[in-house]
């Protein structure tokens, strides 16, 4: 069921760790769907073995680079417009990390170096995306950006911590960005927030089994999958949706709409 | 560039008035994208020679329907079902209308019955397309439902008087029948929020001019013209988009997300 | 604790049911705090030897309209300045009924005469408190008006069927008519969304036990009261929330920032 | 017409500069109503001479604090206490400060070390604050925390640039920690978002005159000053607001919920 919605546009792809990422799915349907590009990911981050099997499935090149770096970054746009011969139509950020989170601190124990390297390795890395790819004028007119963020920039999640502040920041960015971006050259940035989901870097998170289950009941269509969400990110990527920009795209089943769902009652029912 | 999006899908379009109205659009690239449908629109509404131009050009039958009586909707859904040789795959409602406005009354000076008649057209329609269809089992499971919708359900635009009401209802109809209808079919239920559009019905508000300039220079992608809005219906009537639900979509070229753009400064800054 | 919040203030206060009402304890801590008032319910609705008993702990003068009524509530305002001796301060809205709870009707069977009826009774009836009102000239500069709201317009609760558009349109003309009256008069036009209140009204609608102590446990502070909710509407018509216009203000506990929270998480976990 | 709504509550106020600024307002006020505090503003920040003025005329202590500093925080509220003998009641955030808007960086240009600058000293102090806070178990039960905010938070003002990221993480804090210190203390934490008043720090945001004229016309009551702002945090650290928690309060004469005014219409018709 391809339909060529992406033929003849060249990406960047951020975040592809393993099969379970979204951004590896978003690379196995971009590619059918007609699009080239290159992969990239931390080199600390990388699987060498991992990433590598996915770029050969894909005919891609993979370029290291460390989102937080402003030289790593001026790098890979460069050699990205090389390898893929011209500018850039499209690129997915899917980049998470708290140190906070990983140390198990509670939201009222943070440590606070870990919790500006969560901004800046979640957030912050984002705008060093779009701020190299401006001043290189790297990205083609009406290009499309996209990065993926959660409803814990909304909403209280108690184990989400910092990260829930990253993702604020984040969507913030989008916002921002995208009025200077679509001024300057028509591109437009998106957030998507996606539902927990069963990726590596998602299960980190405490409780996370539970949560899911709760998502799940909550939302009429249920949980989105990885596999879903990288539909979706083809369609903003395609020619279809040009004029939506700066905007939080909620992708999880209405989970965002719901106040309470009738099988959330029957599991907190008393008998 | 038709990517055979909707190919094998059936729906029912509301609301084609004449070639500048968004359904219009709809129905012209649903066909190129390989959807069969049934256009339908209130009887005293149609300009029968307009939309049968349409229904010409894209190989479709016209099915008239009052979508404020629920007789005509059950007829609509019987007949298209026949007509189409099975379940209904997306439906468009893009209908709209305050008695109110057209006689130019002021949002002091109201007059109620008016006010019930802009909400049941509007608004209430919108339901009763959806109690009509799941009564009739008439929707295929992951069908997708799409009303138009305008940002005066969220701010205040003075001329829009009772149909900011009338908007409210809409997307609180999306949501509340969106989750019903996601538990009982997985059918989703999305409203898009379309920037102001040189449409018969939108240039119909007091100061129409203005206000789509105001837009215009807020957003930095400008106004979405019809034809983006229809390009945009078809990604959330394709398959790529099953897990959007019971969302308000802006489709606006940023203005939702602006507080004042430095084309909106340049025109208020003293000289 | 009384703090002279509200002296020399004129009001009416719409909706004092029974002692449980939030419009009853409006009216005994607005008094306490030197506001003088009067009270109205519909002829219908009134229990009058209930209302009576407020009206005479308040030294308060009853004046019935069926707020549906233009007539009546053209009757009302004028009695009112009669009776107080002067223009209007603040009004409280606490007004709904749903035909289609009350008969027990599921979202996807509802009666269209009876949801025009909810939106009418619930929603219009406002809109027509302030036309009457403005017509009037009846309320003095920099008064304060209030509608009390439910989050079912923002946020899917099954049980709450058509009053969710209802508390959707509610909202709507808080903000379009506080634009017309902040303009006109600099009134000030807000709604509350309350908590789920125990009061005869509220725990009419289905499964409401459930669904209480589910907010309960959602929100850090617990489920706000009735009695809370009257000290907050009195903020609100004091001269210290002069530049608060239409918003519509939580008053939940925290509820409507909750994704999830530990005493549910608890509550859904298996053992 | 002071009310004695804080008789008997401690407070700290943070970011009194000088006259023009919120927080020397809200020190003001907060005396009138009855309230005991100390002040604390930055060592370098502080122009002695001003804060001390007030100091002097609001029989309040002056303790200085870097807010990004835990030492210093915790010196603060364990001084607080002792000299005001007790537990704290309220605390006012109200702390600004962009290197990347001193220094005239456009959102294309952004330095990364002052971005994590200006998140860190408007944001991250907040959390700061309030978990050392926590840690001493410093604040009483039923204790109000309120830090002021800003529109951009949610829209785009282009001039406001990285601000608008430490906005969004300022009230993603105010939810997260309200979430937890109202589950431990019942302690509620809320942001205002403020119009744009004309305070030293306000004025040094690039085209602050258009802008402040802009908001002016839009917002049917106009922009709401220091002094009405002021008097809105009195109505947040009393007792008649102990269920609000975890919200951004919009205190803007009505701006947040504009779409158009017939005040800017006027200005942007061609004549």
């Amino acid at each position: 069921m391809a339909y060529n919605l992406l033929k003849g546009k060249k990406g960047i792809i951020f975040g592809a760790l393993d099969e379970k990422s979204i951004a590896w799915k978003v690379a196995k349907i971009a590619k059918e769907e007609g699009a080239e590009f290159v992969l990239t990911n931390a080199p600390l981050a990388m699987r060498m073995g991992e990433i590598n099997k996915l770029a050969e499935e894909c005919n891609a090149e993979v370029i290291p680079a460390d989102a937080t770096s402003v030289e790593d970054l001026e790098n890979l746009f460069t050699k990205a417009q090389e390898v893929l011969g011209g500018k850039i139509d499209f690129v997915l950020h899917s980049i998470g990390m708290s140190p906070n989170i990983r140390k198990g601190k509670s939201y009222g124990d943070l440590n606070y170096d870990w919790f500006l390297k969560t901004l800046d390795v979640s957030a912050l890395s984002f705008h060093k995306v779009m701020q190299v790819a401006e001043k290189q004028d790297a990205i083609n007119d009406w290009g499309s950006i996209v990065a993926l963020s959660y409803i814990a920039a909304q909403r209280v999640f108690p184990d989400y911590t910092d990260m829930s502040q990253a993702k604020a920041v984040l969507e913030s960015i989008a916002r921002n960005y995208g009025y200077r971006y679509g001024k300057a050259k028509n591109v437009r940035v998106n957030t998507i927030s996606q539902s927990p989901t069963k990726t590596t870097a998602g299960t980190g998170v405490g409780g996370f089994d539970v949560f899911y289950d709760y998502a799940d009941k909550m939302s009429p269509l249920g949980n989105a999958s990885a596999e879903d969400c990288a539909n979706y990110c083809i369609t903003l990527f395609s020619d279809l949706t040009r004029m939506v920009t700066m905007q939080n795209l909620m992708h999880d089943g209405g989970f965002s709409s719901m106040g309470i769902s009738e099988d959330i009652i029957n599991m907190i029912q008393p008998k």
